[in-house]
């Protein structure tokens, strides 16, 4: 098998195949829905690359895919690793996918080299990370977590499709969960997104944990009208309104000068004519830091920026809570075993805060987990423009393997 | 005839008449499109009172109804008196309509009064001012104008119904064309659709004519990333940015302090999600002025604006300009008269611009327009909740009348 190209190259590839039709909804881009033609074709693609690396492949009730390795010992604690295979709309090729391929890689390298660990090692494609399709994130890996409530279920997309119609049996959908104990930790390998790597010119770092974040819907409400007839002093413009709050949200991160950041990434203006002046407006604020007391004093101070701006216009405001993820800390002795992999891999040992979130924090109700970031060029992610440099996979697939080395070692 | 009601609320009341089937083509609402079976029922019903106060009746080429009331001097020119029943789906009753009534409740009160002008008035009921089912806005007063090209005939409803095939003979159509000189004056009347009027607390107002607009498409590019792991120093938000560049918008006209609106109707962020920052907005970008050089002008200063926030935050920023539409002013010499008539009725004279389209702008091709704007209610219409005063309209009736009798004096 050495004529095969090195591992991490190969799983940079894999995602380059699947960034294209029939693995993309989208013409001209990329964008992978949960539960969509391109998902189905996607899995279809995995599920032979995870039989080709020796695993037994399996799609759970909530419709992730799942590749089993066995271990030596029948029953023990299996090791998990995964991540991703849902993209956000015009989204770059490696943001998820990168760490299923990883995984596939890992198990791939295992089988041969003939080695066989006393644990059972699961390869996880989760579904639904981004949240792109259904107004909710992370279902999947909640589902397998066992955190997962039934009344979450009752979704549909932007075009009206219930969950309930989109491919799941959602009332088998809770049967996902692994048993407590099942799992002896999780492992996700994830683009940093960011650009610490870059600028400190390393490979890979050791994650120490996902920062804390808030997510707000908020909906401003004025009053619709006739654009060429309603008089600039009577209106109530909801999308002028709207505006000076996202400039409001803006100036609380840029004077914060710290990790924290805030976004406005949503927005939608009705009944959104070119002649009628927009009577509601709503979008979405995403607030972060790995600090969650300076997360929820920046939020506090968004919304009191939010309603003097309502009340200076006349315009009613509401804002909902859809999110409050906080901090969530890999485990201590997982990232000490992650820091010895990569010292035995001739790398430096480095650690950094998450930004984003990933299924790692929802399985840390399971089991302990561990993340491995990779360096992305610029930095940039959520866009076409992502790239990571296969050197980097394949010094990432060194490092995890000897993780998975090290964690049979201390088991 | 002292017993009937006065016309004002008895022209209020017929249009209430005409909101229901078999005056609507939609069940729970109001829609009359052009040609429907509600159509020739309005007409139908408009017949019976414009012979009821003294008119000859006809339906033209067009399929306009039209009253006549003859004048004393048999050639002369006639007054023209106007405007649509056609409507907007989930329309108000009065948009259109009132001004219909009214026309008939002056000829009616010239009749109870005995009273004949040197001239002969007739008044119009136009068909598809509204262009809601044909893709194409008043074709039928355009023929009555003598402006419309016959290929602009070519036409077919959502349904796929060709106008040819809709219950008029195209080849014959054009045959609408009033000769040039076979009308002195057009008099519309009409509901404001605005707040300006009641904002005065004034029942009417002299229109100076409809606004030149402008209309823009917008397009901001920036670079999309991560929400969580994009620091705020290295973003380039184009929602911000375009945040920045609504309010520059609203500012602009704001400050112009005059008739000069502008409107920002409709806003995309992509690609559309809460943890996504945009990489690209689009918006539009209306701007209407009476006086087109105000309004090119703030275009202008808008323009600059918008380039100035994009050159300070590094985004890119195309503007397209879709819409150029003159200003259709009112006849000076009628508009004095108007105001006369205005004063003659204990009215305080007030004029306005009409910041949307109406027949008037192209009867204008024909003679001297005049327009009367009329109070509606929190200036709301395309609605159904849009509401007229019936007293608002009897003094509505009243200046039309003390104007025809000036323009009979001043003829």
């Amino acid at each position: 098998m050495n004529d095969l190209p090195p591992g991490g190259a190969r799983a940079v590839a894999r995602c380059d195949a699947l960034g294209v039709a029939p693995y993309s909804d989208m013409a001209g881009g990329l964008y992978r829905g949960y539960l969509t033609p391109a998902y189905t074709a996607a899995q279809q693609a995995l599920a032979g690359w995870m039989e080709a690396a020796g695993m037994a492949v399996r799609r759970d009730p909530a419709a992730n895919l799942v590749g089993r390795y066995p271990g030596e010992v029948a029953d023990a604690p299996a090791l998990l690793i995964g991540s991703h295979i849902d993209s956000v709309r015009d989204a770059g090729r490696y943001d998820g996918p990168l760490g299923v391929m990883l995984g596939i890689e890992c198990v791939d390298a295992l089988r041969t080299r003939g080695r066989r660990m006393a644990f059972p090692i699961e390869v996880y494609a989760f579904g639904d990370e981004e949240g792109s399709r259904f107004p909710a994130a992370m279902l999947t890996s909640r589902a397998v977590a066992g955190t997962l409530d039934p009344a979450a279920l009752d979704l549909a997309d932007g075009e009206g499709v219930a969950l309930a119609d989109a491919g799941v049996d959602v009332a088998a959908y809770l049967d996902a969960a692994r048993a407590p104990g099942s799992a002896m930790a999780y492992l996700e390998a994830h683009i940093e997104q960011g650009p610490v790597l870059e600028a400190d010119g390393l490979a890979v770092g050791t994650v120490t944990g996902i920062a804390a974040q808030l997510r707000y819907e908020v909906t401003v409400r004025g009053m619709a009208g006739h654009a060429g007839t309603t008089a600039m002093r009577l209106r109530r413009d909801a999308l002028a309104g709207a505006a000076a709050m996202v400039l409001a949200i803006e100036q609380v991160a840029r004077c914060d000068n710290s990790d924290l950041v805030a976004t406005v990434g949503r927005i939608e203006a009705l009944p959104g004519a070119a002649n009628v002046i927009p009577g509601e407006v709503r979008f979405t604020i995403d607030v972060r830091s790995g600090d969650a007391a300076r997360r929820d004093r920046a939020a506090r101070a968004i919304l009191d920026r939010l309603r003097e701006i309502a009340e200076a216009r006349d315009l009613e405001l509401a804002t909902e809570l859809i999110h409050d993820l906080p901090a969530s800390p890999c485990d201590p002795a997982l990232m000490d075993l992650m820091d010895d992999a990569l010292a035995d891999a001739g790398q430096p040992v480095r650690r950094l805060v998450s930004g984003a979130g990933h299924d790692a924090m929802v399985m840390a109700a399971l089991c302990p987990t561990a993340m491995l970031f990779i360096r992305c060029k610029g930095g940039v992610s959520h866009n076409p423009a992502e790239h990571v440099d296969p050197a980097d996979a394949e010094v990432a697939l060194r490092v995890m393997l000897g993780f998975i080395e090290r964690l049979g070692a201390a088991a």
